[in-house]
């Protein structure tokens, strides 16, 4: 299987992040694409390029273009007010209180922020670029005739909405090739989105259309960040009713349950019989994910990279989540083994 | 004047103020209301009581019970979870995500707050109870015939809304005391708030009703925290539409300016013609204030407590802001002496 990946993502490298009232190291770290890089290498998965350059009019058609110009423009607008640290949001508009943009850079990044884990630093914008070009050159792949490939994105992407960052994600990588394939002729596309936690904003991008079904497993909301989506009875809107499947689950599910999950949306996937398949992968439904509360074992992520594999779509992998950093290699590499049959 | 004060204030003293990226020394210190306590002392201002006992009945004609829940429950919740610093929101409902109420301290957490430079700690529910107690205590003071008190509190209350805190504030003193003169039968209320940030939390609580007026003079919020509320527009809904007056003015705001909005609001306030005044005082409308943008000097503070003595009224005053430590007792007291004559 092809990979793509571009060491830009270490250009996105925040000094804290807000956890339990403390700055701490963040999980979110540059090691973690290193160690799947290495493992991809070690196991021999396939050709490993570089991304190409796409225009920024891809991530238009996902993102608000003044979301686009915010996210590039953050960093020199923080930098300009004299801030020390990295650019942290600490206000928003809460219940009640108004949608307008303010023009003050703490207002502007409250506005387009749903979490305050999340640093914009010097180089995020460019890491965030090049990561979804790694994602868009994997989906050219595609376009071009391999059947798999992977996008070994960083940052990762699924919470970010059309005008929204946060949970470590800027622009939404899996939403933007999920959208070349419709732009490039495709009827209907899925999105799985396997990462511990909801895909809210793969969701809140597509939740009003029908050639584009979502799917998420995930911890309950209830318990688990992102918090405010991912219920099961958010089902889509408008044409896009009935092509959103959410499956939230509580603390300590393991591979037997998840798997049923799995196993549903695979039928659900079969029933839409779209053209190509795009599955965000996040390998903290790990047992020993220091952030999160599944309990896969790492062999279990090579039983569903099998099951994915009997979908006998088009698939691209796109990286998302996954902090226990020593095992991430093992884990998300194991979903493509499996995937391809090894 | 009667000023009330509780040494309880301390037991709210968070460890950090997420400021600009970074965990910083907070801005809002037990330290502040000591210098004003020890002002009001020097000056021999009047009497220095301690506050009674009241019970959440008052706070619950402002707040929703089940935010008062959380604010009482927060604490514990949150150190049952393992964290180590004290409680700060990461995530929260942001534009197209769900208002339910998460059963995870995380996003209990976010759901009830604003902003993220507010911490809640071990002491904070106690030091809150004991601030709308100072509050409430100045206020059945005026009930029982005096012509005005200084309420001494802190944490202060007015960025609080009716399931919101943040902004340093947790319970509405302000309104909390407000909504008790007209449960004791007065007829019209108004609320004057001459912090620095808008009161967007007292405007929320009253904003469709016309038994109080909420007038507001504040740093812009395109440009000034809370960024959200406190625009020009906003003048009510419902009932109270026409009984909302809020003032937002831009960078380096001299006292020419503000003393102008300040005569259009007692115009205001005349023509309503109130039963009582409450005025949300804080002082980081001071030039040398850290974290504001205003320009006013330590003699415009005496200044304006004369124009507001000129409305004749009953009058409450209850403090919210100020970050200018050193100057900050100086600052609130000559309000006082301004009101005072003297």
């Amino acid at each position: 299987m092809l990979t793509v990946y571009s060491e830009k993502h270490a250009l996105h490298n925040p000094r804290g992040e807000l956890c339990g009232g403390e700055l701490v190291v963040p999980f979110e770290c540059p090691a973690r694409v290193e160690h799947i890089l290495q493992r991809v290498k070690k196991v021999a998965l396939g050709d490993i390029i570089a991304p190409g350059n796409f225009g920024i009019e891809a991530v238009a058609r996902v993102h608000d273009p003044a979301y686009v110009r915010f996210l590039e423009s953050c960093w020199r607008q923080w930098s300009a007010a004299g801030y020390r640290g990295d650019a942290i949001a600490t206000v928003w508009p809460a219940r009640g209180m108004q949608q307008r943009i303010p023009e003050h850079i703490e207002g502007k990044l409250g506005y387009y922020a749903l979490a305050c884990e999340t640093a914009i630093t010097r180089g995020t914008w460019e890491a965030a670029r090049a990561s979804v070009d790694v994602a868009l050159t994997a989906q050219a792949a595609l376009r071009d005739g391999e059947r798999a490939a992977f996008a070994l994105c960083r940052p990762p992407g699924h919470h970010a909405a059309a005008d929204l960052f946060g949970g470590y994600c800027f622009i939404n990588n899996a939403a933007v090739a999920t959208q070349a394939f419709i732009d490039q002729g495709a009827e209907r596309v899925a999105l799985l989105d396997v990462d511990f936690h909801h895909g809210n904003g793969s969701q809140a991008v597509f939740y009003d259309r029908s050639d584009i079904m979502f799917l998420s497993l995930h911890g309950d909301p209830k318990y688990a960040f992102p918090h405010f989506l991912g219920y099961a009875d958010e089902t889509g809107c408008g044409a896009g009713e009935g092509y959103n499947h959410n499956y939230p689950m509580g603390p300590g599910t393991c591979f037997s349950t998840w798997g049923e999950a799995l196993a549903d949306a695979c039928r659900n996937i079969r029933n839409y019989a779209p053209d190509a398949l795009v599955v965000s992968l996040g390998v903290d439904t790990f047992e020993h994910d220091p952030i999160s509360f599944f309990r896969l074992t790492s062999e279990d992520f090579r039983r569903y990279g099998a099951t994915i594999a009997r979908l006998d779509l088009p698939t691209l992998f796109v990286m998302e989540g996954g902090y226990a950093v020593d095992e991430i290699g093992i884990n998300a590499v194991n979903v493509l083994e499996g995937y391809e049959g090894r």
